[in-house]
């Protein structure tokens, strides 16, 4: 059972619907609603929701086809984020809502209700960038250091080791110079911005414990090494990514040390403790991770608000361009305090004004929505609404387990309960920081793509939606040659850079194809997004933006071929990143080949 | 097509599902899920979001029999809101959550989360409290009085006029002591609780464009019949709502003349003067109404802050047990300002140091759920979650107006689409919000109910769910003996206490039954809500208190009898409010009969 979804009417927050997707506060935009003729609607209005109070805006056409006709409405943009969405008239029921998810026979809340915000927008270096991640002790290694008192010293080929004490404590010794020799092959790859992980001092090869936000571990070759690394990307319009925790740090960290010796000190106010000193609020119990205080006026002003914050000083030309912040979700809560938001828009003000051109990022696990309304994240990791979704729909059958703890459980799911929750979860953010959500198929906290999806046909289906669905797509280093890791520790293995006869070339060459046809297609990076069909095994959508339109098919088995009106697809396709060029047939119908799992991605040649 | 939905696991916000839906923060609270064993599933685990991070707990077994199971997971209230829902294995997809909304197949975000908070609880009178809507002007006359310079004299047989210049100037003259003079009426039908429009002073029949809160209009008794009003509803341990703008006040107010006239005043302030004095910001843009400024001080201290504040004063023993806020949702809401949230605790905070055991109610035309995530508002208006769904259910087929404006059409639904609202709506918010939403069929700003339904019987299914489903229900005076009107204003019709003929009696009859059916029944006033059959013409739910189920039955036209397993509903229903006893089958079902528009309601026998 496929749905057919191309003659339902279209909004999205993209440039195609919207005449400005970043106005100010006070601006008056145009919205447009795309009406197929044969979906029945024959008016719409407008509902806004302004100063808390909704109300219905009249429609006028803006232009029509014998296929479709176009409404607009005018909304002046009076609250920093105003939810809206369509009343139709016509079509099933004769009473339909639009809103993000899709149309409703009925009344619903304004949970999926679109949202334009006046926010100031993310960098437009941002919609355009691909991230390579990098956990900097296993990418690449300039020079042999000596292992740190804390560490297990290996070779580069020595065996990771999954799960177990020694987990965090092996030493491979990779560092940013190591990065700098390899730009190369980041670059070829089409990924344009490095994330590092944390480059901070620490007691771990992870450095998610943070000794200190002084300066560069000098394990990495210090703050002169991250200096080269930066004015390196640079020097190819690449951007660099610093990560940062803003919910605790380590036992270790100096202002802990501080705080423990010291009850008077300033710094024992930046942590939470019930009983100096030794007991105090850490994450998930762990002791060796303090959590912060974020109402300490002088935690703010060291950490994130001001120019002479950490998150200030590190920004710059020589140095980071954007953070993304881990366990983003959990800063500032605890009990009846919550100060993320106070937090997040902060932080986003102090990069603003250090660096206008910054990006922030954040690590969230689940339903981000009500942390993306405010002025501070400009997008966030995009499990809920990506990465899972193509997981359920990828992997393989399998027992699913349901034990307690902090992860879901990813079972298999069919096309239609994949796209709608990749569709929940986008309606409930505004467009901006859906087009912004970091997406990925994999990280240093995730079993490897290759790993979990064994099918290498599988794997290339997943790259294909990360290269081409909306948000910013994030390679995790050693994907594109195929590496494997049953969970994220494993995963962490070091670059096999010396032999790459273990290396899936195939696997290198559609990354790159895929990541390059991104790169060409204005639609691709800024578009739109437009479900035409869905199915169990397959389905399709197009990225729209105004001049090109990109069509993507998605399979991953077998299915009965898919037929598209040329109406709404256009009767030549161009096949990009290795598809085959498709025509129209005699019937003005296209059809897409039932072959899979398979990935294709055409240029729609304009509807004339 | 009807849907069986008996045999799917439940729980809700009631105390039959949670061991104390009131708790304090950082206590641990049991919740329970009910198991039907013919819904397939094996297993559960509860999803908390605890300070921003989810979790999966275990859940045990609690007690079993034959046809269900029940298990249990504890967890500790951390934070003042927790939103958690069920991750169920087995049933269809093996992989299921259960939300406020009911089962899903796949992923969903967290807007239909369930939602316990830790918010002082609603006095225990509100889960009780039946109200009658009193729109003073024309509902009794206790004497005559001189008409004021901006009305126009009415006698209380003349016609109101629904629409016109004259509408807001007709002058009746009810009275607060003439309230007192029927309150046998009112505590005959039921109702316990008096909700009066407001009484202000002020230069129009309804009063929402106060020229003072000092003091009761003169017009209506003054401070001494409002006195004499309380006294005499106390006296019948009966409640007294009043009616408080805090967007607005009328532009012959006090403050606002004084702001007018001295732009050094502290009540210049008050208001959003764009060009002092002649522009200003004003609802909807009538110059009559402006706004406050909820970023003053002073105005926060004489409206609603403290006890020497306008909220607080008219609260007390002699006065009123509560206020409905109106326009609340516009509240503190204007461009770049959203002092919404600030605004509605610091009036809670007021009132329960004013009173501990008064209530808060407020106005709100549509989603009202992040209005009722703090801890402001206990309930608001249930427009959307009720008293659309309701009409929509109900009403002719007629043509639906698709015109700009405030209000958004009432097509005709099927049950579905009404139910799936209503549980949208009521999953939005928090149990005990939805628990003490403001339910309504009609008031002073709508069309009256028999206009609207015509057919009587179907009046009755209206007042049936009113009486029956979650919430306080209301009851605009004169609803009761089927008043008329085809808009708010129209509807606004002196009660004609003197000639009863033209009263419906049978109508009256059928009020008295149901509310006293309600309260007689502790779990139509307190119990969950289990939905069991919805279909196109009919729908059956449960409500369910420790002890006590009442199964409702709702018809709006003629169907196939409804049958349900005595195995869910017991062996014998006692008919309450007219409705006949029934017995189950033979075969352990019980066959509710299928004539329509018809409303009936049983007590279930316990299932031993």
């Amino acid at each position: 059972m496929t749905s057919r979804l191309w003659d339902q009417p279209h909004h999205d927050g993209s440039a195609m619907y919207v005449s400005n997707p970043f106005p100010e506060l006070g601006e008056t935009v145009t919205m447009f609603l795309r009406v197929p003729r044969a979906s029945g609607v024959t008016q719409a209005l407008l509902r806004v929701c302004i100063d808390g109070e909704q109300a219905l805006i009249g429609t006028r056409t803006d232009r029509q086809d014998d296929h479709e006709f176009w409404l607009r409405a005018d909304v002046r943009v009076e609250n920093p984020v105003v939810n809206y969405r369509w009343l139709l008239d016509g079509g099933p029921g004769a009473y339909q809502w639009l809103n993000g998810t899709g149309l409703h026979t009925r009344d619903v809340t304004d949970a999926s209700d679109f949202r334009i915000t006046t926010h100031a927008p993310p960098p437009g270096w941002a919609g355009d960038a691909v991230l390579y991640q990098i956990f900097p002790d296993r990418f690449a290694k300039s020079t042999d250091r000596p292992a740190p008192e804390w560490a297990v010293a290996e070779e580069w080929d020595s065996e990771v080791i999954g799960r177990g004490p020694e987990t965090p404590y092996q030493y491979y010794g990779g560092d940013l110079d190591g990065i700098v020799a390899h730009l190369d092959h980041i670059a070829s790859l089409g990924a344009n911005t490095i994330y590092l992980t944390p480059t901070f001092p620490a007691r771990s090869n992870h450095r998610y414990d943070a000794s200190s936000f002084d300066h560069v571990d000098p394990l990495l070759g210090g703050d002169a090494a991250l200096s080269r690394l930066s004015d390196a990307v640079h020097a190819r319009s690449m951007h660099l990514l610093g990560d940062l925790t803003t919910n605790h740090c380590g036992d270790a960290h100096e202002w802990f040390r501080t705080a423990v010796e010291d009850p008077h000190s300033p710094e024992a106010g930046f942590f939470l403790f019930t009983e100096h000193p030794d007991e105090y609020v850490c994450w998930f119990g762990h002791t060796s991770l303090p959590k912060f205080d974020h109402s300490n006026p002088e935690l703010r002003r060291r950490l994130y608000e001001g120019p002479d914050s950490v998150v200030a000083r590190w920004l710059g030309p020589h140095a980071l361009d954007g953070w993304r912040i881990d366990v983003a979700n959990m800063t500032g809560r605890h009990g009846a305090t919550d100060l993320n938001h106070p937090v997040s828009t902060t932080l986003r003000r102090t990069m603003a004004e250090a660096d206008p051109e910054s990006l922030l990022l954040a690590e969230h696990s689940h339903d981000a929505s009500q942390d993306l309304q405010v002025d501070g994240w400009h997008g966030v990791m995009n499990y809920a609404g990506f990465t899972r979704p193509v997981w359920q729909w990828l992997k393989p059958a399998s027992p699913v387990s349901f034990e307690p703890g902090p992860f879901t459980a990813v079972p298999r799911l069919p096309g239609a309960d994949v796209v709608g929750s990749m569709r929940d979860f986008a309606a409930a953010a505004p467009w901006r920081a859906t087009a912004h959500a970091l997406n990925l198929v994999g990280s240093h906290d995730t079993m490897r793509i290759s790993t979990m999806l064994g099918d290498r046909r599988l794997v290339t289906v997943a790259f294909g939606l990360l290269a081409t669905m909306p948000g910013i797509p994030m390679l995790w280093a050693g994907d594109e040659i195929g590496q494997e890791g049953v969970n994220g520790e494993d995963g962490r293995r070091p670059f096999p850079w010396g032999d790459t006869s273990g290396w899936d070339h195939e696997r290198l060459a559609t990354t790159r194809a895929l990541l390059g046809a991104r790169h060409r297609s204005v639609a691709l990076r800024h578009g739109g997004l437009r479900w035409l069909t869905v199915g169990e095994d397959a389905f399709t959508f197009l990225r729209e933006s105004p001049g090109e339109t990109v069509l993507v098919h998605a399979a991953r088995a077998g299915h009965a071929p898919v037929r598209l009106p040329a109406r709404t697809v256009g009767t030549h396709l161009t096949g990009l990143a290795g598809t085959p060029d498709l025509h129209a047939d005699t019937d003005a119908m296209i059809t897409l080949p039932g072959a899979g799992p398979a990935f294709s991605v055409w240029l729609c040649a304009p509807l004339d």
